[in-house]
């Protein structure tokens, strides 16, 4: 099994949370699934806590310090402020696997917003009242497939 | 029912097709999901289409030629070719609908890939042997959630 | 009184629905406090209307058009669609008015991030269930300034 | 309570002073509501010293130093100095919070300019003259909103 | 005696009144020395009006009406919107003339701002309640020099 | 008296003179008003020899070394070089005093070319044979105003 | 024979075991095509996991490890990770050579799209499923030629 | 069979022979592969003469004009003058296909330039004087491979 | 003997004298080295004339009126005025031929800067008083050598 | 005699090996004169050799190495390698002196290609196969001129 590990020799803008967390994860050899069972989340929401861009409650501190032995205070000073989003990447992405997700937007954004405005009316889904998961699925030719859905909350524009 | 409409004046890279399907949608008042129909394609690849995101097979022009009344000749003539994507949009996006999908990749992008590399290995989803949907969803609340569905072919990187 | 006014040859991404709404405010002369008496709305939504940066809704529609005295349907069908947001101004603005904003949100973006955290907790203040306005204020003094007023819901980030 | 805090990793421009302050701040956890009385300023105006685009007075110094406990005569040398402003953050700004204050000035800009030059002549609001505050309101359905007030003396374009 | 023209297929962003000023200029080759005269303004006020980065008064429309035979009511039409300045060059200035502005603020941008720091406290020479001339002096060996006179308000930073 | 300082965590390309000299500004407390009058240049010249943007004369050098009481062997190895000018800055800059400075360049560029064109025909002023100075006025209402005064060679283009 | 090495001071965003194995490298001299053979892998894969940009096999560690006699723990620890692709270089590139690459990009894309798309139909040509090689060429002038050959796996657009 | 083929409304920068050619190979419904065969030329090269990015010899231009009958006067108008290359395209490149051929440069330019160097020395591959040509490849899966071959002279570094 | 020509729908900031020469340049057949010799002066001059980058003297405008029979006052006209230098090309340059000239200042531009000091001290070279010119060199071998001479006065810094 | 010398802390890109020769440099007080004397080569490949922009052969870092008694083993490991050319500069330009060179090719970049493809056909200048030299000249006036020389060889494109 393989493990995502962070370089940050990489990453000059990750929170020291970022090294912290990673440093214990390759150590004890852990996934991001085992940690989502453990933190009762999603592998995103577990692996964007290590990147800085999702906040962990108490609890979440409380089990990360268990499932890997990190001293409960240090970890709790690391992570108890609040999250200083978008600085894990710069734009436009050059890791081939986010740059597809990117395309994706870049392709079929007018798209979404076309079908959205329609189903929806004058508004946006939220990032912020967001979710997000990652299934795998083989299809019967044994073919392999990626399902990420997107859940966020419709916002429709206030008039004023 | 609003209708979404396309404002040739806010877009100088769209192909011509763009104004002669967005023209013939206004005028006729009709959705992308009644298209959808029509095609038997989802409502965002019809949407895709209408930007010249995607290609439309000769089922396709047949059906919206008919279903707008335009002439055949002139859809074919308009639409065979091949669709020159990603002219449709500036990144970063400033449509605060399309943002907010964007800023989904900024944020969790990094998140993506650990969870995915640890789930399928070395490789990218496939922005290309790819399909997307967007569904309604209401919660027992009464709250109104969007849900889009991305689904890539696996590609692992091949060892040479 | 000055009227606000637009020079077309200026803004090449404005919706045709501006040149015929700007058209018809210069020659009319009316400011836009009356257009938003006349609507029941702000002023900034009223301007942002004319800049294709709000929805105007039937009813909005069917006053500009006795306002102005314009064909009720050529606004209807120039006014019906979702507004194309963003496409009013290139970032950094030039104008020197604009700029001005844009240097608060420069100067103290990290100081609102951090007041609003403290405040409310993890989340942002919305800019789409929201709404603005603009008042004068001389003081006592005779120097006149400006008050911007920002309201928008607080969205928490979810856990997921 | 949540305090806000500073991870220096993830800012490389800021003075020195924002390392000494934010590090007093997280030790003796308290908020800039708490620093706004101490001082008898806005809390706004507290949090942009924090974050060096603000000045801090002699008064203001004395108070902190005080407050945190911080050496008289370091923090003197870390703040008596003019603030270098600006270099906080990258536009456009990534951190989710900060990209909805810049989104509005992105889709209002115009918006705002043609309502100020109706009601005020040509001239702008002051970024320099000018003060802002941040609120929290509750409304009858327990929704909460977040009220941002910007108030800058107008200032005319000289004739010449 | 040689007169400043505009060739209209370089400047795509100039507001209508620039086109006709200039026009105007031309045919009747007056400079704008000669108009300054006239109009009873500085010489880059003047030209900064031809650009559209000034605004011109009732009087100052009425005499660059008289000079150039223009009619009344089209240059009142044209010129009595508010200005939407900073339209009429791309940054860096590629003009060698301008380019030389732009690299005096360039490398001497922090030694200005440290010496009016000393000099006038914290704050800023507005560039609003401002104005600008240029003069020729030819020195005893002959040598021409231009002088170019930077006039600002200071505005202290409000404490807040 | 305020003295402006350098926080070198904010500057991450300057000369190592820099940080030399204005450690010892801040330490003997004087202002470039006090460093010209020892130097008998302009105070402009003195704070750009502080940022690396203007070349320190033999005698420039022995008159620092005993103003700030530096050892001269260590002053002339680090400013006997040549500047290397336009580091000391990003462009467009933040600082809203240079800024300032920028929007004058942005919205008077072609205004100034227009003028120095037909008062001194096809040529530049240039930036290299130039010197610049920083006055201070008070009129009748006690008004203070910054006078920036811009003196370059006029340079025109050679015919070939 | 040369050797290519890396000077870690000119890249700031390798991996860590860009240095490692460019170190080892250039103290044993082994080129390339050594390490091709001993790895059973192309020159420009085993170049590419020098610069972070293609994934180690089990084996390829092994036979690294032995090949410059470095520790497998530590070599497994560094290079077992996902590769974090993109980060070797800024684009567009500065390196001649490179640069070169770029520019067939920049002159043929659409011609190879063109060409590609008669050929093959709607798609893209992978570079993930894919591999590259170099050969030299001495043409029976004596003159030298690179040939590069580049091999992707055809993906089709999915309809849906 | 299908055409490629030009949509001029989203390409502003390409030359008037463009418009032509591209207007006779839809009229006439030939291929790169058919005009690749008259003219004894790559379909590469036959496809960027379409697009302006490879020049015409006038044997070229009398096969071009017989063809697809064009008046050969007005097509040696067009085609006679020397390419302005590089017009077709903004970088990066935002359609897919030319993206991939943009990500192999991005994430193995230094790996070829590692490898080049040290198989020919100092120096690069020629993009001038250069050939290019792209094969389809069905393997014995039957699966589809893209070939692209890249032959350019190499040019090692003057010494001087 | 081939002819450089211009192709307006590629350049859209050029001024309207480029295309009056240039079409008069097309329709007879002469190269820049006979209007070289016609008007007594260098032909990258001419040639910038040509591309709105020089100006053309009375005389000029009398030769290029009489060597291409265009209208003397439509010529007077257009080329009367003061270039807007820097308009005909996009930095980076995308032409190779261009690329190549952008690439030596990329490569060079420190070891010039070196080089320079040490010999003229602490100043530049005009790009103003400045001329070049273009010679053809073919070498012992039969190998064609293009030489470029740029001689431009040196300008010291003032000193103030 | 002006030495040209290297503030490491303004460059982060250059390798190793520009501390090592800029330090030997300024310690014994030689000129890229000197050292081009000693070397056989131009002062302008010295200084790029400085820079990491050329490459040293051996017999140049043997001769590098007695001139500035630097040991040779470490020489030759710092120099042996390829120069990773491209990194000493940002561009544009921001040092007035190398701008100037820049703005050379912005403003006559189009009339070089115009008058070089007239003169040599459809090629380029090569910047590999190319030598450039600096020389002073003072004319009868003893206004002082500075000569850059820059001769590359002609490529023609190929026919394919």
């Amino acid at each position: 099994m393989s493990i995502a590990t962070l370089d940050t020799s990489q990453h000059h803008n990750l929170p020291t949370s970022a090294k912290t967390l990673f440093e214990a994860k390759a150590k004890k050899k852990v996934t991001f699934e085992e940690i989502a069972q453990k933190l009762g989340r999603e592998e995103v929401a577990c692996a964007a806590i290590f990147y800085g861009q999702a906040r962990a409650s108490p609890d979440d501190i409380k089990n990360l310090s268990e499932l890997f032995g990190i001293d409960h205070a240090q970890l709790e000073e690391q992570l108890s402020g609040f999250p200083d989003r978008g600085k894990s990447i710069e734009m436009p992405p050059k890791e081939p696997l986010i740059y597809r997700l990117y395309e994706i937007v870049q392709n079929y954004g007018y798209a979404y917003k076309a079908v959205l405005n329609e189903k929806f009316g004058d508004g946006i889904m939220s990032a912020i009242a967001f979710s997000t998961k990652v299934e795998k699925e083989t299809d019967k030719d044994g073919v392999v497939w990626v399902n990420i859905n997107l859940r966020g909350k419709w916002l429709p524009f206030t008039r004023f």
